[in-house]
């Protein structure tokens, strides 16, 4: 096949491509960033660029206006390549640095009890060796073996090939007298296993001398990163960022749609690979510390990120039965992950359950003790897949509804992520309709976050804006309520409010698509209690991970009918426990051993399969349920509003 | 510093290098071969090169004769870039290939009564796993594991991250038949260790189908690889070559000079990579194998060759108290080291007793079965560090004496290595002193090699040349003796014979060097006789092993008193017992251990701090030994021959 030239306006050189290839493919060759949140599947319109000249096929134009294609707009993840070109590439959508405000930085408290001697799997021992002589000739390794097991008690020790390269100097830099670093995360249950050399350091060291680990939790959307002193036990730095594969999809489907393209899932792998090595560095910075003296890293994240980040195919994730290429990961060292720490560094990723719950889960469970008590906790991950535990010491069933991104702002016109400009919470006017608003950095709106949304359309519902099903009430007095291209819509900021100058909505199609997203979570919950023959309510707490859980406004939640109706001090908010979890299992041999039998107690409930869902799902797809026996304080705070309303504008309700 | 412009001639390009670069390295960074046996010590003037124009500081003129200088030639290996220059570079000596012949082609028989099932560590499983379902969504590698475990009916298992990342496919390609290889060398003293997956294979196998495995043995001068089939233990290959680290250095200590110098070691590991990897390719073209296909390699060699191929610093080796790094190396993986088999292989390198009794001798005991033996068994490696083990299967005793290089061509003026051309063999006439000799690959001689020198020595003894002390008896009647530059020589091919048109000789200078390598051998022996307290005459059998000491003349050797004088069906001639140590270490566990438990048996005494050895070596430094007693053959030969001498030509013994 001939090659052809094609010239990006927004590359330095052009790139030779066969043909048939796709315009996403050419941009990467030639350097070119093209944002595909969809995964490039066509579908959100974000890759387009204009043909200037030249021989493309566009395969869809789906997301494009009649007059873009005119212009010469193509999307280019549908558009292939037949002969030279020019493309200008319009500029792209910049993801932002995440807020790391009081937001994002969690009060940690170093559990309680924490002694690194007894906890800790990594070990770090001060030697003086005597040194070798005509009389004892041993080898350096023999006599550095030798010593460590003798100081340690037991065991054998693996070393590997850099560190026995560097043995010879390190040992006679400071006249044999050495600091070893030690991982043994499996003498507690395989006592002849060996323990593993993780680095050698010239002379000895203070007793306070901090030794640094990391928790990471890879989010679909966030990546956390907590730099931790393993002695101490203390968190000294905060990091987090967006997940750079953000770019090449959304959500977990359309990061592995986009795995499966060439060269994708190397793309992906290096992406999240970036954000975790900036990271490290900003929070090695923060610290003054070397990244090369952290010899430890503890890793959360749902089961496609860990897979990603292992360079791992996920494609049996997506397609049924569902199943994950692996759940449980054995150790590795961080040079053979790219890493950039310590290259012997252990990196323990944390196992999960299944496709949809992984290792964010055990840990979320680990960290909020469900599993360790004697009250009958749920346990929920409001995200994309609405991942969701019931259980207590005895028991704990899981699954996984997918709820779809529609919280995390996609898959509605104005959503966004919960960043500068989004709106987090409104109130509407009972009788006027007129909203009132907060924005995430107090800035003039320029989208809806996903804990705005649960606010505004309890509001919606409560004011009457729409009915039980979703409905607008078009026939209200305000301009607020209007029809819109796709039927009624809610004009929550006019144009002249924004800093775009369009207006932002909720429309019809929004909130069907939060109907379905509620609906699902709700749903998940009601199969679980069913699976182990409990009704919902025997739930003694109700606990909300995810950093995005910490935003939702529960009374408005229970309004929707997303959360169960419970008293209010039954909610808890415990922030990111995926991260929490990982560094509680950083820290703790027996953390790191209850996250194992978590992952092997959890029963997973696959929804797909289950015909209860269908039906609970069904039954959850209204304000806040079709039984509303469910929701007796929603019923009474309606009647109440209603009422309420009526003796105020009592027009309203009869239109 | 400036950078200067260096042409070589026969380089492509110039190089830029700053003040003060030596010409060999200047020579590496432009892609020009330059062989240096000595190491880069300025001791063999190999390396010399002419300095056409340009500032070139020669340190060292050495080796180099006055013509030579005033033509511009000097050592590049002692001569510094001061300004631009360009150099003529002369041919360089060839490396030849190893002959193949008969020679290097042992006869090997499989162990008797091996069992590829209870013998060997790697296990080949075939296994059919259910698929995943709705009802089953286990993960793909708890799915194998578990099925693996049960079949096996033990143990955990370790997989890594390249095999992780083939795992669904590799389950899918033949609807969930795969054949597992694993290797669990630990589990017959630590059952709970976990075994470790090599590979994983779509389908089945044929119960005779072969599963590949190397012996290697890295020897200074020659590699030897043997192709094993593990299930049948039979050997489908055998290929030697010379290891391409000779043209860095002939000795281990040259090669561990030349390591010290910058980017050195990486030169030396990679040569002797590269010499390995063409070997495995090689051998699996000659048997019509995958090298991919290749799970396991056992690796024997010295200590220097064994630090050199991991690319560990070797010069603790060569300094007092002279420790290696590591005598035990763990288990690596072939991706690690860079050998280009299947990239989860595992090497599996001998253990090494000492800086100079290493992998190779373990090895050859453990072949020669020296410590399996009720009898006392003299073992003997002839080479350049002359490294001996004494004992029985009760104890073992080992030492080295650095006999140098004379046996192997080096520091012999014509000296040569056993190559065409090498005069092997060699009769002195009894009456014209005129010599007969046999010539490798039947051609004119260039020099001489090992057996040849140990074969002349002991016939110009025998004949009278030269006396007990090794001094030439120049009033012989015969134009074969003669004054040379450093004292008497005696021509053993005339200029017209020869390949080269010079006279091939045996100086002075050489006949004293081989007596100090024939001395330091036997005060070796005698040393460990004493160690133990015993006489060394009551060694029952004499094993030499090494491929040189298969061409050795006993009788000759015995006459020169570097053999002790024994019958001479007490001598056995094992070839290269290192790797058939390896190779047996290769396919059986039970060997394995024992070559272990060799190596932690065995008493290593360093003769450097041992006062017998300095009495025993000047003891040793006549011919054959200054008491006449321990070689009564010897004495009784002489007196025979001398006696006979005498009625023939009686003027001769009176000069």
């Amino acid at each position: 096949m001939p090659d052809h030239t094609i010239l990006f306006d927004a590359a330095e050189q052009p790139v030779l491509v066969p043909t048939g290839t796709l315009l996403t493919e050419a941009a990467r060759l030639a350097g070119v960033e093209l944002n595909q949140p969809c995964g490039g599947q066509g579908r959100c319109g974000r890759c387009a660029v204009q043909v200037k000249t030249g021989n493309v096929r566009a395969r869809s134009t789906l997301r494009l206006s009649p007059e873009d294609v005119a212009k010469g707009y193509v999307l280019a993840c549908q558009a292939v390549v037949e002969g030279n070109g020019a493309i200008t590439v319009p500029p792209q959508e910049k993801i932002e640095r995440v807020l790391t405000t009081d937001r994002n930085v969690a009060e940690i408290t170093v559990p309680a009890g924490y002694s690194y001697e007894r906890d800790q799997s990594v070990c770090r021992v001060a030697l003086s060796l005597r040194s070798p002589s005509m009389d004892d000739q041993t080898d350096d390794w023999s006599r550095l073996k030798w010593v460590l097991e003798k100081q340690l008690g037991r065991g054998d020790i693996d070393i590997s090939l850099p560190l026995m390269r560097s043995l010879g100097e390190m040992l006679r830099a400071d006249d044999w007298r050495v600091t070893a670093i030690l991982d043994a995360p499996s003498w507690d249950f395989c006592p002849d296993c060996p323990a593993r050399l993780l680095d050698l350091r010239t002379g000895h060291f203070e007793e306070d001398d901090p030794l640094w680990g990391l928790a990471i939790d890879i989010g679909t959307t966030t990546v956390s990163l907590w730099l931790v002193d393993l002695i101490s036990g203390e968190v000294k730095a905060q990091v987090a960022e967006y997940n750079q594969q953000i770019t090449r999809g959304e959500d977990v489907v359309s990061r592995i749609i986009f795995a499966n393209k060439e060269s994708g899932r190397e793309e992906l792998r290096s992406l999240v690979l970036g954000t975790i090595n900036e990271l490290v560095e900003r929070a090695c910075k923060r610290v003054q510390v070397d990244a090369n003296e952290i010899v430890k890293a503890t890793v959360s994240g749902n089961s496609t990120m860990i897979h990603l980040l292992l360079g791992i195919p996920a494609s049996s994730i997506r397609l049924s039965p569902f199943v994950t290429a692996v759940n449980n990961v054995p150790n590795l060292r961080a040079s053979e992950i790219g890493l950039a720490i310590h290259s012997e560094a252990t990196v323990d990723c944390l196992p999960g359950v299944a496709s949809y719950v992984g290792a964010d889960i055990t840990a979320g469970v680990l960290s909020s003790g469900v599993d360790d008590s004697d009250e009958i906790t749920l346990f929920l991950d409001v995200g994309t897949n609405g991942e969701t535990v019931l259980g207590s010491s005895d028991w704990l069933v899981t699954c996984a509804c997918s709820a779809g991104p529609a919280f995390e702002g996609a898959g509605v016109v104005d959503g966004m992520r919960a960043t500068r400009g989004a709106i987090e919470e409104v109130w509407v006017h009972s009788e006027t309709f007129e909203p009132t608003w907060r924005v995430i950095g107090n800035t003039k709106p320029k989208g809806i976050c996903g804990s705005g949304m649960i606010s505004l359309l309890a509001e919606l519902f409560v004011t009457g804006v729409i009915d039980k099903g979703g409905h607008f009430n078009l026939s209200l007095d305000t301009a607020r309520v209007r029809q819109g291209d796709h039927g009624g819509e809610y004009v929550i900021a006019w144009g002249s409010e924004t800093t775009h100058g369009r207006d932002i909505v909720l429309s019809h199609v929004d909130v069907d698509n939060l109907l379905r997203a509620k609906a699902a979570i709700y749903a998940g919950f009601t199969v679980l209690a069913d699976s182990v023959g409990i009704p919902l309510e025997m739930a003694e707490r109700i606990y909300i991970g995810g950093s995005f859980g910490k935003y939702i406004n529960v009374e408005k939640a229970v309004y929707l009918g997303l959360l169960p109706d419970m008293p209010w001090d039954c909610f808890q908010f415990l922030g990111n426990t995926s991260v929490q979890g990982a560094y509680q299992a950083l820290l703790s041999r027996s953390a790191r051993a209850r996250v194992q039998d978590i992952a092997s107690r959890m029963t997973y409930i696959e929804l797909s399969a289950d015909n209860r869902f269908f039906e609970a799902f069904t039954s959850a797809l209204f304000l806040p349920h079709t039984d509303m026996a469910l929701f007796p304080t929603v019923e009474q705070a309606l009647v109440g509003s209603r009422v309420n309303k009526k003796s105020v504008n009592p027009g309203a309700s009869t239109l």
